[in-house]
């Protein structure tokens, strides 16, 4: 018997099936189209929607107005890609005559969207990763169907957010299963949604611990199918003496800002600082103590998640290799910033001092020589992003550490900070586990739809079948 | 304690770590003269070779020669790919001043190799998909090094073809650890590998239980990796009653072949003939079944195999839904061929009717509709090639059950037969579970070389590091 929570998620998942075959051969200007008003529907009620995110997520006005144009653009610039006929992109090989290898038939390389796709909402993008997020503008654009899963941490914002993408969507006339919405904040929930037989794909953005459950649950089905999962990063950054003599004290009020920007709770928040013994990497610990000291953050995102901090603090504190580098004062809504030392060593043999703790925290490392950097960044292994500073020059400790990055990150940074992560065709935001599920595709940026096609080679096709790869933008 | 075999394996997997961070730094021309040195050694020991690999796998000296020339010139096809700079090409998103969304640093998207790919041998593709066949290829032109475990069918000729590499690399004095060789039958000997820390991702071809166990270990390691796994497919075929009436005795030859060609032992073996309820019809499976009586087959590759076959066609024997069309003769040194046809309703409900056979049978089914024949395909779920038969004319049936083929199928032919797959840009071969472990990448054609690379974004890197790029094609 199934409860009531697991048939309306049949139900709406049943809705988003009815529509799948009608949306993979949508014309580019339909989805085009829908995206534009997708788009225009968020900036129409900005203000409305922007005071209930507020209400429910502490972010501030300031930052969710941010966030929304920042959806709104995102949602232009699939509905720009489906326009430009990306997902109708192909590859022709014409016949060759003779025996193989070098005889071939005629073949063409498209794309076939997967079908209906399981979004998960993150709770701390409550624009930008959930209901009309980049997931769903991705998937909208490659031709697949979208059930929401909306995060518990903005719930009416969800409710708010979806009653406004069906207007727009019948007012096009299109169908409303093409973005469904179930709520249900059990574990459960999620993984019914996961196993069901006409879900074709899941996109996640969320913890290490529901994510790996959703993944494996995906990976048990009768018939697994792709999960694209961001499941956590601890974004090294890595900094080398000489940028820090000459730079250090401005480079540490950035740091600073970073590591507290929106309470800490951003996926490419820095949350290894990796130095070399020198004097002035110990002046710029100074430095960057005296930077975080006197910062206040917002409440945290949900309940939750402030326990999470605090579990992850806890553990810091009690271990023996980690030493706090400040006093956490009483002042702001959230908790105060916070940052340790952890000894090298430690940190690459243990692997519970290399755990994500979500929130305004960092740890710095000293490493006591290059190769012991490189072991650090080894360690850590798998991560959304890693900075380099000071490695304009290419001598050998930069070029050995920028390989090791190159290795575990899916972004490198050699200037700024990891937050704030632009939508462009170059974006990856992605790496190797638990940063992706799947290293190979990026989550933000254009290059995210390529996660819902799937390559099928047409084999002499008839002239029928490849007419829309002809007529590609229309 | 580990046993020797592990032992074995530690030190390859650990010599080809070590020539990973050099490897992946390599020139486009290094690699490239590589593979055409591998091509090259392959050639100068055909004769020996070939005879090796009949005495090994019953394959004959024709297919055998064949297949020799077709990892020859994929061999040198990556070889061009590489020469053509495809694993250094880029995206560059130039920076934009001002506030995000449209103010942006710059950004360039460019790829690193995965680092040591183990690489698991099929047993019916001695050279094709074993030592260096299209994975070892594809994964050296990305930059990985690799670590070949042997199939058991072909040990002989495995060594011999690795030495021949071995000497190869070293005149071209590059590490020998770019191409390793593990032997050893059991399964524990490759969850073993699988689980070595220092694999970064694995190619595999062959078994459903084998792969499955194997693409399970590499889902628990404590840092999961790719693993881009070809598990099974049974590759339906849809012939029109139009087609059937104006060459059915052609085309009832022309599949007899290709269900009997090496044996059945195809990952592309037509495997499921699917006919409308039509008198055409009826005649075609008179024709089919004449066609496929006086054929003999060889041998099969491996002992385990012939009683894999004879398991499975047990269990069609067996089957209430299931009835013999052709009476087995005695003739040929391999099993005689097998017809049999299912009761279409049957299919569709029973899983264990839709199971791949490898060997020389098929199943026909006759669905009594257009609607019917989709529900067979969509129950096949997922396939590795999907052929239509009389389809040049777009109407309604040939529209629907074209747009099913492409949800279910990695290659839709028109026209032939899916034995046989062109080494070409356009190729897909792969598809969705258990077809593909990855149904977004394909095991055959330059395409296939993605699977080994990952994208990374620099941001504002400084000219040093973006320098390999412009250097592009040298």
């Amino acid at each position: 018997m199934s409860t009531p929570e697991q048939q309306r998620i049949d139900q709406v998942v049943a809705q988003a099936a009815a529509t799948a075959r009608q949306w993979a051969q949508s014309s580019m200007g339909t989805r085009a189209a829908l995206l534009d008003g997708l788009a225009e529907g968020l900036e129409n009620h900005q203000a409305a929607l922007v005071s209930l995110a507020d209400e429910e997520t502490h972010l501030g006005p300031a930052r969710l107005n941010g966030e929304v144009a920042r959806t709104a653009f995102q949602l232009r610039g699939f509905a720009a890609q489906a326009r430009a006929g990306v997902p109708l992109a192909c590859v022709e090989d014409a016949a060759i005559d003779g025996a193989p290898p070098k005889g071939r038939p005629a073949l063409t390389r498209v794309s076939e969207p997967l079908g209906p796709v399981a979004m998960f909402s993150a709770s701390n993008f409550p624009f930008a990763f959930s209901v009309l997020g980049g997931d769903t503008a991705s998937a909208l654009a490659a031709g697949c169907p979208v059930v929401v899963k909306a995060h518990s941490g903005h719930p009416r914002l969800s409710r708010a957010v979806h009653e406004i993408a069906q207007g727009v969507i019948a007012a096009q006339g299109l169908p409303l299963g093409l973005l469904g919405l179930v709520e249900g904040a059990s574990r459960a929930a999620g993984v019914h949604l996961v196993e069901h037989p006409a879900i074709a794909a899941v996109a996640f953005t969320g913890s290490y611990q529901g994510g790996s459950a959703l993944w494996r649950a995906a990976n048990e089905r009768a018939r697994p199918i792709p999960f694209f999962g961001e499941l956590g990063s601890i974004n090294p950054l890595v900094a080398l003496p000489g940028i820090l003599q000459r730079e250090g004290a401005a480079l540490a009020t950035l740091l600073a800002g970073s590591i507290t920007q929106g309470c800490g709770q951003f996926c490419t928040s820095p949350g290894v600082i990796i130095l070399l013994e020198h004097p002035a990497s110990d002046r710029f610990i100074e430095q960057l103590a005296c930077a975080l000291q006197p910062l206040t953050t917002h409440a945290m995102l949900t309940e939750a998640m402030r326990k999470g901090f605090e579990h992850g603090l806890h553990n810091l504190e009690q271990a023996s290799a980690a030493r706090p580098l400040l006093e956490p004062h009483a002042g702001g809504e959230g908790p105060a910033p916070r940052l340790f030392e952890i000894d090298a060593l430690a940190f690459i043999n243990d692997s519970a001092l290399r755990e994500e703790v979500f929130g305004p925290v960092a740890v710095v490392i000293k490493a006591c020589d290059v190769a012991q950097a490189n072991a650090v960044l080894q360690a850590i292994g798998g991560t959304l992003t890693a900075t380099l500073w000071g490695f304009e020059q290419a001598d050998e400790p930069a070029r050995s550490l920028y390989r090791t990055a190159r290795t575990i990150a899916g972004r490198v940074l050699f200037r700024g900070v990891p937050t704030g992560v632009a939508v462009t065709h170059a974006q990856q935001h992605g790496g190797p586990w638990p940063a992706s599920t799947q290293p190979h595709t990026t989550s933000v940026g254009y290059a995210a739809l390529q996660r819902f096609l799937r390559p099928v080679a047409l084999q002499d096709a008839p002239a029928w079948a490849l007419q829309p790869y002809q007529e590609r933008s229309q």
